[in-house]
């Protein structure tokens, strides 16, 4: 009989491999075939030996969940990696859509991970106590207005907010818009944590407010997380109250 | 030389160990003392072995922080843990606020976890591929009327947005007003995933849509996720494209 293939869409957490699940670890070791960007590749080299592994250049997403299909219908069982949670902002929609396009009937197992937010929560104190919003400043896959619309609503309803790809190399602006947008609604004090990398090699945390945020280093590999009314700083930590102690 | 205490504030993941991190693990292996609310201590139950276990009920969360504090001033090593993202409405900030409050000086390691947003959307699909709200629904901690603005907010601005504790026993009402708030501004046929205990043992899973959600069974232990203009579903999956393929 022949092999039914199968595809994980796993996300990896935030990079080390303390923060990995075990059902992420045991879906990569199980499968014969390993496909992400080599980025996040690099990151499991050592759970790969003896297995096929296909790692390709960024914004090759559709190429790769076609490859990752491809393989599976082969009969083998695919790993798609995707840092964080494969499902925020990850490959799990992508792969989804593509088995869908296709018409093919493949088993897909969605393993979620630790979101950078939640990594970045845990590294700057607990700024994410109450609600939030988790918004992407990229604008390649989504037209800037709606992002802007989305900024402004966020700030209007008092939310907790996370940026994610606050800034690359040819996109800068955008934060700096963003910034202005949340000065509309919240005080210029409103405590902001900036965290690079975090929970991984290379960790850089700066707790500034949003009147001093621009001063400071933001980059791809950044996550921002804006407070709400409430949101403090004390002892170098940002914490966001639940109202236990009202 | 008196050993120096430590307090872990661990976030357990959706609930089966598979998909706790292994950093979690060490954690509660680590500590002395492991406190927490009797349904998650369950959990991990089979890690305890040899250490001083303080279960509580519901509603305990300051005591149970004054109580960590106590023991790890004592020397000990103590993990709170709290279930999903001990960062996200979890422990993590009022244990914060008491070691501030309390002015002691002792360290604290946030843990994080992977949080109920995450573990329904791998269940349903991919939901949660473009920006999304947190928003829980318990009032007994927030002003109701702050909490329906939030929700307005996070309709006007077409997020995916993710209900936690969307109802108990006592508290009925929000989840029906959560939902005509929703209608204002999203499509009555806007897919809805309702999903009761995601990634641990009793998982149940419904797809529907907004004019339909309040058919279904909803309690505190559920996730509703509410999609964008653009979610659909597709062979009983929910999906939030991102915008790849266009």
């Amino acid at each position: 009989m022949e092999q039914k293939g199968r595809i994980y869409v796993v996300g990896l957490g935030p990079g080390n491999r303390e923060y990995m699940s075990m059902r992420a670890i045991r879906a990569i070791e199980d499968a014969e075939v390993v496909i992400g960007y080599k980025t996040y590749i690099d990151l499991i080299r050592d759970l790969l030996a003896g297995k096929e592994v296909i790692d390709s250049g960024m914004r090759k997403e559709v190429e790769r969940c076609h490859l990752t299909l491809d393989k599976a219908l082969e009969g083998k069982k695919v790993a798609l990696v995707s840092s964080g949670d494969a499902g925020v902002y990850g490959m799990a929609g992508i792969m989804l859509e593509i088995k869908d396009e296709r018409d093919e009937d493949i088993d897909i197992e969605i393993v979620p991970g630790i979101t950078a937010a939640s990594a970045a929560s845990a590294v700057l104190g607990a700024p994410m106590m109450h609600d939030f919003a988790v918004i992407s400043l990229s604008d390649l896959l989504t037209d800037w207005e709606l992002i802007k619309k989305r900024l402004t609503c966020a700030a209007m309803g008092d939310f907790v907010v996370a940026l994610y790809n606050p800034k690359s190399m040819g996109r800068v602006h955008q934060i700096e818009e963003a910034r202005e947008i949340m000065m509309k609604y919240k005080g210029k004090d409103t405590p902001v944590g900036i965290v690079k990398n975090a929970k991984r090699q290379g960790e850089e945390v700066i707790i500034t407010d949003l009147e001093h945020m621009l001063d400071y280093a933001i980059d791809m590999l950044t996550v921002v997380v804006i407070g709400n009314a409430h949101t403090y700083v004390k002892n170098g930590k940002m914490i966001t109250p639940r109202g236990y102690q009202r």
